[in-house]
């Protein structure tokens, strides 16, 4: 039974986890018979009001606290997650992949990735294994990849001013429809933009199961 | 384009909606062709950290405000929701379900429901309009259905003291395995065990896509 770690980032969409993304993940992945491990850090977040839109201040919350929401408790604190454990990787969109995962909501192509998703996702493509990110996520991706002169090809979506961050950081930013996904073979890197172009959440799904599969489909090769 | 209000209560399985049930429910409606009103009652909860499964003291947070986060923004306090304004209901489980809409998950069959949600479930049935509800759920419909004498026909799986505390309510209740449900031709109730007694995501999907389209048949009739 393959096992994919999916790495999650709080629990809403503005300041953590996307969480229709990841759910129709955790779906399509059981469906698809792997076994998903997931695992956030365990650090401090800033708190988004989901009703209003506006910053809470004075209030955080624990990433890893808040991921363990979608994971029913089910959930590994990620220093404790080797690509060993492993034999794919996947990370959802939602803020808090732009925000707690990295900074890139903030510093944009000056962004730092957190040291621990930065080790797995480095951890992975070393092995050859692949990786699968969605929505903004694909930024971090970007950074990390980039940073390490492996001019990954990755999508998110179309926004020409994200687009742009992207290949500054060293990535080759590549255009692509929300149901369809971008697939780095060298790499073994599979991105598809969800959320940041879906405007309803079966759009979301299309992309999203489409990356879910073409992930599984590597896994066979 | 049929109308189907989502009655949220909280975001996440301890102490909210169940965010899986949530978000299956609210694809398969969209793929069904639906659009989704989602509510959730403007109302203080308790907190259950949710990688320890214990219960935070001295915080509370709101009910629509964590509702919001599954519903992506778009949501309204349920007194602003009538049964005019909608052709179905549905309810996904969760303890927020069995603790913030109703206190069933404290008190069992002594529970009181919410007053608005008792309100527009009420509103719904007298309208002949479905309703469907799943998880523990099916719980707080058949305290506001039984209080009527209608004799509401429901399951929450096969827990037999759920089960009892179920009947006691003035409801029957009829065992169903968890990737079926059960109908209630005669108060056009759908409701099916979900989380209740599903192992995996899989298993919980299969009962309430079911669900879902049986109550978009029913809007047919």
């Amino acid at each position: 039974m393959a096992k994919v770690g999916v790495i999650l980032s709080g629990c809403g969409v503005y300041d953590g986890s996307e969480i229709h993304e990841t759910v129709i993940s955790l779906l399509a992945f059981d469906r698809a018979g792997a076994d998903v491990v997931c695992m956030a850090p365990d650090m401090e977040q800033a708190v988004v009001n989901h009703l209003t839109g506006e910053s809470v201040d004075g209030v955080n919350r624990n990433v890893l606290e808040e991921s363990a929401r979608i994971a029913r408790g089910e959930i590994s604190d990620i220093v404790k997650i080797k690509a060993t454990d492993l034999d794919a990787l996947f990370i959802p969109g939602g803020f808090g992949a732009a925000k707690n995962l990295c900074d890139f909501a903030f510093k944009g192509s000056d962004c730092e990735v957190h040291p621990e998703v930065a080790r797995l996702i480095r951890e992975i493509v070393a092995s050859k294994k692949p990786l699968a990110a969605v929505c903004i996520a694909p930024a971090l991706v970007a950074k990390v990849l980039g940073s390490e002169k492996m001019d990954p090809q990755v999508t998110i979506g179309t926004d020409a001013e994200t687009a742009g961050a992207v290949s500054s950081m060293g990535a080759t930013h590549v255009s692509c429809p929300v149901s369809e996904f971008v697939i780095d073979k060298e790499n073994k890197i599979i991105t598809s933009p969800a959320y940041m172009l879906a405007s309803n959440i079966s759009e979301a799904a299309e992309g999203i199961e489409k990356t879910v599969n073409a992930l599984m489909e590597m896994l066979d090769d």
